[in-house]
């Protein structure tokens, strides 16, 4: 019987209750679940690295066998390094899918041995994801369903009033 | 037995005959359809509001209940301010499906009461989207069949002589 | 302004709370909403059509825009004959998709001009239907979140005390 | 240069326009095109095979590189047999995707070399089945435009007055 | 550090390498993996339960933490009683996706805590399934790529000779 | 019997043995495979025209009826310049289905009698794409089972040591 952790990558930018509810399901079934920040070059994150750790480390603090950190390089070598024996996905709709097997299964090439393993989170998240989160926040819009506290105050730090002030409308 | 007041939000850069026969679909159904032009900061549009709100006036100038307009902020607040009971919005495939279904969740989430109605255009215009007509346009093809004359003529003037020049290819 | 009324063709084998939430929201955009039971020789019914229209009966007697009926032959027969605008059609899934659009392709090829309007329930409602409800009866599972009270009885009634003593199983 | 069979497998229950206009396509790429009948046990057909070829025959008697058959046993062997180099098959739309491509790999996998070539119809085709065929007959509902003359009449041979009794629905 | 267990529910008839692929996997992120039969009433099985336990244990003999067992009822009354703490789920393509979202969603309602757990096969085994192994046994095709030895014993005694005299063909 | 060539467009940015899959197989069907590159004007590709040329003519050297060039302006165009019957694409998955269906139909309006032909790569490239393999070099991830010998070598001159130095990560 070994002690087994796994890792859960994103760019949680910023984190939201879809997140939160998939960490809580990975928490009942591994021993450790190290929750990663990926910096992600080809998208421009709002948050800088050092904000989503922090929004996370407030999130999850109570939260007794999660851990939070930052990785450079491919997912696979992170895994290894801290010894996971899994990567943990949260899979909502149709649309997640494909880029999640694909992910997987060059992960699977790149390491072998290394499982993905994916989770489903609550279907009152099924549509929700960060993006989203960033762009009601641009208008006011109440979002204290979907994401954490902490982020709704960063959000509005980040946010800057002449952002407002630009004729913008989201569908 | 009340008067009953639909939305049809969109980018509409430009129109095209697939957003027309939604049109054509909800006046059948409901009292007045508002045909409103999001300003989407996310998306560099090829025409001005204006010139987006001028081919959808002269395309639809004969319809007897559809009114053009555009909005800043929410769409759901746009529709609440103008007394809409709901959002229409065309359906044509699996790929508008997932995106789609996430705006109807949140709009409903923001807005309670406001509904999505999903419309789905004639098979003949199932692959139609506006990306595909500025592409077109760029290679002077022939798009007759899937835009009013007025969006024609002003696709010559937007795309300028010089662009042709550039050594370009759509697949 | 003219009265419009729509028809919600389908099985009701037996109704669900998904099935109530779509004609909610109906009633909010039409005039009339006709809920009609369709008589199904491919799909071998549980309950009889007479069962399934007491059970709509009971379930939508204080809603006061609606009208429950069965229908023999074409849906788009039925809804010429009753003057219905258009159809009503949930629209929960992927999987619900590309047979709804062929349903309301055909149903348009069928009967110039009738619309088919697609709603979405709610979104805990995505994953239910009836064959769900009547497996989950065998077992005596608590459904009383999917179904309405008269339901629950008629399934009793109809379920055997010697269905429950074959040896079955279910995921 | 090589002469080039292929092979058009089905179950042709009965054929429509959309299968002719698959083949049509096919005997422009292509020498010799095998339109070929599955005997499928699993599902019961209408139509018997010598009912199905006669009504092929009839329909592709002008084609000229094209030839109808029947096959027993796995369709690898028969295009091996008949010296095809690929398979033909539609593809209309994302719930026939799948199934196709289970098909195409074990073919594949069965017999090394052998192609699947898939071919798209018209869109005017895309939600169109034989099984769709079969119930639209039921109800003398005009199909003209979906199937060819040979098969209406063939659908009134074997759709009894009788069945027209029984009181049934389609949505 | 807790013990923790996990059940794979399936039909298994027969189990074929896509199973035991799912399995390995389990096998290295869960403290024990208990593989159990559904007796399914709704499907008609080639083997009885007790000939696909027996395939299931002779294939499974040497994997040091599986056990194979049936069920009766709802595999998430048979998962408290064994005190699992998930419900391990092969996702190997698109049609798999939203059957199995349903089950996992029905089986969160019915059973408060259990998680379901999805692991995707190596993409050498996404379109294999047992109706397909099924389907190439009639004609003798070689499937010791897709199946162990037992189960190629056991189709032989299965499936007799005269099922091979009538005429059939599969695609 | 007609000598027939077919075009196979793609951006190739860079080739992978996805894509040498695909050209075999049409290889085989065809007399002669054009491979034609192109210029993509919204993509902002890696490697240039010439690069992407000089990678094509060196994997596909000794391939007896392969034919590698660019375009500017429209495929469809470009296929009828150089006497292509058909249009070749790689189908791997249902991301791609759309997408290409989408041309594939826009392709045939624009140039009546030009067919698409679908082509399914081995499933070990089913989720290969050059996106892929462009993340994966910058971290020196071994791509050899992806890629020929000249794409690695071409892209280890391509990504200079400095971006290695940005502290970035994929998943």
């Amino acid at each position: 019987m070994a002690l087994r952790k796994v890792i859960y990558p994103g760019t949680f930018d910023p984190i939201t209750f879809g997140h939160v509810d998939i960490i809580k399901r990975a928490m009942d079934l591994f021993d450790e679940v190290i929750v990663t920040v990926a910096r992600n070059p080809a998208k421009t994150s709002l948050f800088t690295v050092g904000e989503r750790l922090e929004m996370l480390e407030v999130t999850l603090k109570d939260f007794p066998n999660v851990r939070v950190d930052a990785f450079d390089g491919l997912v696979v070598d992170h895994a290894r390094a801290v010894g996971a024996v899994g990567i943990i996905r949260g899979l909502r709709a149709i649309s997640d899918f494909e880029f999640e097997f694909q992910m997987a299964l060059m992960n699977r090439k790149l390491s072998n041995g290394l499982k993905t393993i994916f989770l489903m989170p609550h279907e009152k998240y099924t549509y929700l994801n960060s993006t989203i989160i960033r762009n009601l926040a641009q208008f006011n819009a109440d979002i204290s369903d979907f994401v954490p506290h902490i982020v709704i105050e960063k959000l509005k730090d980040k946010i800057k009033p002449e952002s407002l002030k630009k004729k913008n409308s989201i569908m």
